[in-house]
């Protein structure tokens, strides 16, 4: 049994008690959450992570940390570190995105040395073995995309983004929609270019009951995703995206039905003013599932600073009801990213779902900020770092620049508000 | 005759017609957004900056930098760094925030080496002088503060910050808010002080008519400040904010009505779902003034990252009509910015205001990216770098990590979505 089908037994099963622990939610929440859909409890039944997460509606908005290599750069041991560093820096999901080097000992090396839920895109996979025998990816067989699907789901993997949504249908409008950028998405491209090569639907939409059945087998939630997303402000919500989403919001009742856990995947580039209409349509097209954006970037224009406008996207996203936000890193659009870039991607993207919860109201996320205040308001400095989402960096840069009176910083001096008013008192 | 005086009598300035230039608007909409005060034009007429800025309602969405020495910190050398790096990252005007030093030196270092406006806070200067006598600031008459008003005002300066609306009434609700962070305004803070100790009314409000003919001589934009803006999320949009931005709402007809260019500031730290709110609410009660906020902070939770909790923040208010965002660095809450820190977080405050004017659809804005798009569609790495908010940035990330082929990143390397669009064509 899947949580899914569990928790529509109303079964609370030891995962849901621990998310519930977790949340400050009850049990029976997360259970009928998670029975309606609208929370996914990450857990391939084949793997034992440290703690299982819930993603969803009512519980802390979560954040993802893509890893992985490239072809250009392959070094096992950075990537690890990548793994190590993103979970120390509070990213709750990982996703192994390796396209270079041995995949499986990456992914395996990985899910040992990290505690999270780890995702994958099994398709990337499926492509590099392609490659590795000198074939194209057009002459791969849809056995051989399921062969992977269903290795990667023994070996244990959490959540697998598949991107069933780009069909004969939606390429037909999105061929249509006249894009500044066209496509952006790699599974996406690779669907499409297989798809026209062979003249054929993709295989993993027309033969989607098949991969329900390997997700249900191992518990692995689908993240069903969005090959047309926009990869440009110009292109954001236009009727390829939209097409692909109302598709996706079909797999998605088809998921539960096979008793399959289910996330939506999302834009990616999308301007401020768009962003809160965005999980507004995913979260009507598909019926409250939980929504994982990209993002969004809110510009274009800042290549080297994308984790700053990844923050902005996903921190009004989340705001608006998204539910599980990807970083992004400033090596966006420029290179892979640096184990420090990960680092700091993570950061803003724990901003961002900070900033979104104290907006959404979930448990403790106000009365966080509200402690570091009254920490503030006590000139008390161990309490400020304390409550600091990462007090090493707020202690380094207090040192650095050491004041001549001890409770207040070099920014005011004497001048310090704070110590003014309890002065007067 | 001001600008304001000017515009009413129907007359478009030479520095109307250079902001309607930089702004691709006509001279006429400029006037028109002047004599109504929903745009300020800023420009001492005792100084000739290079170039003159409008802040309002159709404009580009203004950035602030605060520069300036501390009592523990004072390096001329430093703060004319920080002013040019400023510039150079965008920062459209600078305030020189001095505590420690020669202030009049450093304001007029600051003065010749930057173009921008420069603003001030008048009232830091009038403590200083106390301090350096050894007099408390309790002990100052109005008139030595009216006497630092005059002084800079004929030095130059073109905006500056007054806290009139601190005021025995507004004090009144403060003190009766329960605030968990209290009065987090320097100016604000040394008000309050002198009120109490002296059991009267804030002389920028009583005297509010002499500070008037001050500002209308010399053409300075009072930036009316928000001595209880809130300092934590708790406090936000609180009855001692709202009471403070009543009386602002009045003083800044009473500006309008002696001649005077008015902008409102604003807060401080606001969740996000209080910020649309917030700017609704100022453009209500201050008759579409323009409305420059500090930051806001969107999180407490996270110093040594502040520039991104602001960018979060100000870029979502922008959204929402706010016309001029002063910058957070990374140092808020804990030491003296260092130059870097400005330099990023000039950057970080134009990501969230440039990605505010696409959301508002001012000229050239979504274009900008859009070409960014269309280089990056070109596989143009010129033309990407040239089209950048940071060239530099983006040109070193790139260059440190060498792809083997050299149209795409080592992110994706020969997976490259956009080069697979380009070849299955």
């Amino acid at each position: 049994m899947t949580q899914l089908d569990s928790a529509r037994a109303g079964r609370i099963t030891d995962e849901m008690g621990a998310v519930a622990a977790a949340e400050g939610r009850t049990p029976e929440f997360i259970r009928e959450g998670a029975a309606a859909g609208r929370i996914v409890v990450t857990r391939n039944c084949a793997r034992r992570v440290a703690a299982p997460i819930g993603i969803g509606a009512g519980l802390r908005t979560k954040v993802n940390a893509n890893i992985g290599t490239s072809r250009d750069e392959h070094d096992l041991d950075a990537e690890i570190e990548k793994a190590r560093v993103s979970v120390s820096a509070g990213a709750d999901t990982l996703m192994d995105l390796s396209t270079g080097g041995s995949l499986a000992g990456i992914r395996s090396a990985v899910m040992e040395s990290a505690s999270v839920p780890l995702g994958t895109v099994p398709i990337y996979q499926a492509a590099v073995r392609a490659a590795d025998r000198g074939a194209s990816f057009c002459e791969t067989t849809p056995d051989e995309w399921f062969a992977v699907v269903e290795e990667q789901a023994r070996e244990g993997v959490d959540f697998m983004t598949v991107h069933c949504g780009v069909t004969l249908e939606s390429k037909r409008r999105a061929d249509a929609a006249g894009r500044v950028l066209g496509v952006v998405s790699r599974g996406g491209a690779l669907t499409l270019e297989w798809m026209r090569f062979n003249g054929r639907e993709n295989p993993f939409f027309s033969q989607y009951d098949r991969l329900m059945e390997v997700f249900h087998e191992y518990d692995v939630a689908i993240s069903l995703g969005d090959g047309f997303r926009p990869g440009a402000g110009a292109d954001a919500t236009d009727r390829a995206q939209v097409q692909e989403l109302i598709i996706l919001g079909e797999l998605c009742e088809r998921a539960w039905k096979a008793g399959v856990q289910v996330m939506i995947e999302g834009p990616g580039h999308v301007p401020i003013n768009q962003i809160a209409a965005n999980v507004q349509l995913e979260k009507c097209l598909c019926r409250g599932a939980p929504f994982y954006v990209l993002g969004p970037l809110v510009t274009d224009s800042a290549p080297g600073y994308d984790h700053i406008s990844a923050a902005i996207g996903g921190a009004v996203a989340g705001a608006a009801g998204a539910d599980f936000l990807c970083y992004v890193t400033a090596s966006e659009h420029l290179r892979l990213p640096s184990v420090e870039d990960v680092r700091e991607g993570v950061v803003a993207a724990r901003i961002a779902a900070h900033a979104a919860d104290v907006a959404k109201g979930i448990p403790g996320a106000a009365e966080r900020d509200a402690e570091m205040s009254r920490r503030r308001r006590a000139l008390d400095w161990e309490g400020m770092f304390a409550a600091a989402l990462d007090p090493a960096r707020a202690r380094a840069l207090r040192s650095s620049s050491r004041p001549s009176e001890d409770d207040v910083c070099t920014m005011c001096g004497p001048l310090c508000a704070i110590k003014m008013q309890e002065q007067v008192k």
